[in-house]
């Protein structure tokens, strides 16, 4: 399961033996029959440029998101004939169909999360004024597969931990989060932006308000730091925040990662 | 110098020491002061979407193509305070500039080929009828350097060897050209999609009307073919296709090739 359409899907996809296509099977293909996004920035988006090679695949995102992609001509890319758009209603359960409209096993419920609109499309006259939440910019996702009790919530992109988002969390099997940042300003420190992790709509790992402490009483039981930004000092082995973010109980993700549930 | 911003122009410019950022110069900079862009397809815009992590340059292309720009919100992940759009208007010489205003020192003239609109654009009622060529979908360039007599005619998309295009490249000291295919409906073949070259806007290398033929007695120097499709069996050094093209004198572009001229 590849949770991100991120730019390097691909070597992903080259890089893991279950995910190489039938010997039999057609070439340039890939095994993904379906992806869904959780939201419009560009590091969920772009990737599906990568998928044009008349790949058959359903697409699924909230209506906010599938707008995106109607006004951007350059995912015309992906030929309609065979790459099916389809909406993901908030708040929902959605049994996970292929582009031929074959059930995968997977199921999706859909929650709305904390977040902002992608970047690229933020009005320079609201940026002063600071970003509300459209419902569909940012959800979450819990995916489960039929005949599996278990499932996992899929939340990369995350500005704040609210009361409902606690709640919707306790003892849940498996998490992957949000782990853009380690501080808020750890971008800035580290000379490569100016913007903070408030201003892209990412909580920070660490800090009162951090997801660190904030999803520490929940008793989750996997809990993997995903979407992590390089200048974040836990992705560096022998830092002390790796060491605080693995002494806590937290893992973080690496390309080929594997999860069973 | 790097002739088109595709998506692994990170890899390249990693595997490439000339090309690495100063000591002491920013993080995640690159030596890319300016972008030319010779078409709207996707295989040459996406790129630029790597480049979005503040990374002042220039991005140089015709009103056409610009407008594909403009009218693609995604691309304003290149910040325009940094990265200056500007026009090229065809059949002038340019001194390329970066974002400063400062002269890079390389020097281009723009022309017309014939060529087509960017695939993701196509209108599907036309596409019945044939796509004709609007000035600017496709351009040519001829790049030089500052007190360097020499320069390089780069064009990477062609549908057809025209006399006005002969004659221009007459006596070349160097030529990159389209060697998208070997033969027009190589993809089919190979099973790896329904389009000719023709259909795509690419003149193949073999044939009657192809570039190998059709550029031999022009008396041009270095002749090179980029933009090479993965079917097309020159990129297989054991090939009778590769002995047929290196026989008759052109080089098959490899990444980090180095050219001097």
């Amino acid at each position: 399961m590849l949770f991100n359409a991120s730019p390097d899907i691909r070597q992903q996809i080259a890089a893991t033996p279950e995910l190489q296509p039938h010997e039999n099977g057609p070439l340039r293909a890939t095994p993904i029959r379906a992806v869904i996004l959780t939201n419009a920035d560009v590091d969920h988006i772009a990737g599906l440029l990568a998928l044009r090679e008349r790949e058959p695949f359903a697409l699924y995102a909230t209506a906010r998101v599938l707008e995106v992609l109607e006004a951007n001509s350059i995912f015309n890319v992906l030929d309609r004939a065979i790459v099916h758009r389809r909406e993901l209603k908030i708040g929902t359960q959605t049994d996970v169909l292929d582009a031929t409209g074959k059930s995968t096993g997977i199921v999706v419920e859909t929650f709305t999360v904390p977040g902002k609109v992608a970047l690229f499309l933020e009005d320079q006259a609201k940026a002063a004024e600071g970003f509300g939440t459209q419902e569909g910019d940012t959800i979450g996702l819990r995916i489960s597969s039929k005949g599996n009790e278990h499932s996992v919530f899929y939340i990369p992109g995350c500005a704040r931990i609210d009361a409902m988002l606690k709640s919707r969390l306790e003892r849940a099997d498996c998490l992957l989060f949000d782990g853009t940042l380690y501080t808020d300003d750890e971008m800035i420190t580290a000379g490569v932006g100016s913007k903070t992790g408030a201003r892209m709509g990412h909580v920070s790992i660490s800090g009162e308000e951090g997801s660190l402490a904030a999803l520490a009483t929940l008793g989750i039981g996997d809990r993997i730091y995903v979407h992590i930004n390089n200048t974040n000092p836990v992705l560096d082995d022998s830092s002390v925040e790796h060491a605080a973010v693995v002494g806590a109980g937290w893992k973080i993700a690496f390309d080929g990662m594997e999860i069973r549930l």
